[in-house]
């Protein structure tokens, strides 16, 4: 497969990308994290989200751990060819390492951000060894 | 109204945050953009989507030259309190300059980005002088 597509994209100095994962059912933005070219050709070509972590430097599979894997339906570029947006089926029904559906749990309420989604899983229960 | 709200945010190290904005009624994703403290702060109080430019080094108030504003409905953020998510009225129905409904108007199809969405209006139309 050709990977023009790749060079398509606009990346940052430090070769990454913006990307937003929604839920291909509800709607629901999942969560937002960065890729690098290689997790996104990965996630192309596996056809399911690979991730880039900043904090560990590595490939972050999406789900390596907790089994909450992003089966992705679609690939979208935005005009400025600098954000991708994924449009997945999200296992487990958890995006959050909370064990939230989505990572954007905090809604602005007046002054102050308040918890507006219900823990599905506790985290204990999704990561524990 | 107090600020701590914005102090609970983790800006970057120049200042900003990414800003995710969302059709409230469609649930698409309209664009992705910056916020810096003093934007957010505007679109809060304003009611209105306020962004920073990084091109041009200043407030952008969303449609200030089209007329597509986007009034914000909820605001939420994420659980690293590193992104916010608008939910918007967008109105016109346009968030690209490229006179779409959405920035996101590229899909990977293989191995090339196609071009899904119509213009709905003309850039000449939307940003003629």
């Amino acid at each position: 497969m050709s990977t023009a597509w790749l060079d398509q994209i606009d990346w940052t100095p430090e070769g990454l990308v913006p990307a937003i994962a929604q839920d291909a059912t509800s709607g629901r933005i999942l969560m937002f994290a960065w890729m690098n070219r290689e997790s996104l050709a990965l996630t192309v070509s596996s056809g399911e989200a690979v991730y880039w972590s900043r904090s560990r430097n590595r490939l972050w599979r999406k789900g390596e751990e907790s089994g909450h894997l992003q089966k992705v339906k679609e690939l979208r570029l935005d005009c400025d060819g600098d954000v991708v947006l994924l449009s997945v089926e999200q296992l487990g029904g958890i995006a959050c390492h909370t064990g939230r559906e989505s990572c954007f749990f905090r809604e602005l309420e007046g002054d102050e951000w308040l918890v507006k989604d219900p823990v599905l899983k506790a985290p204990e229960q999704m990561y524990g060894r």
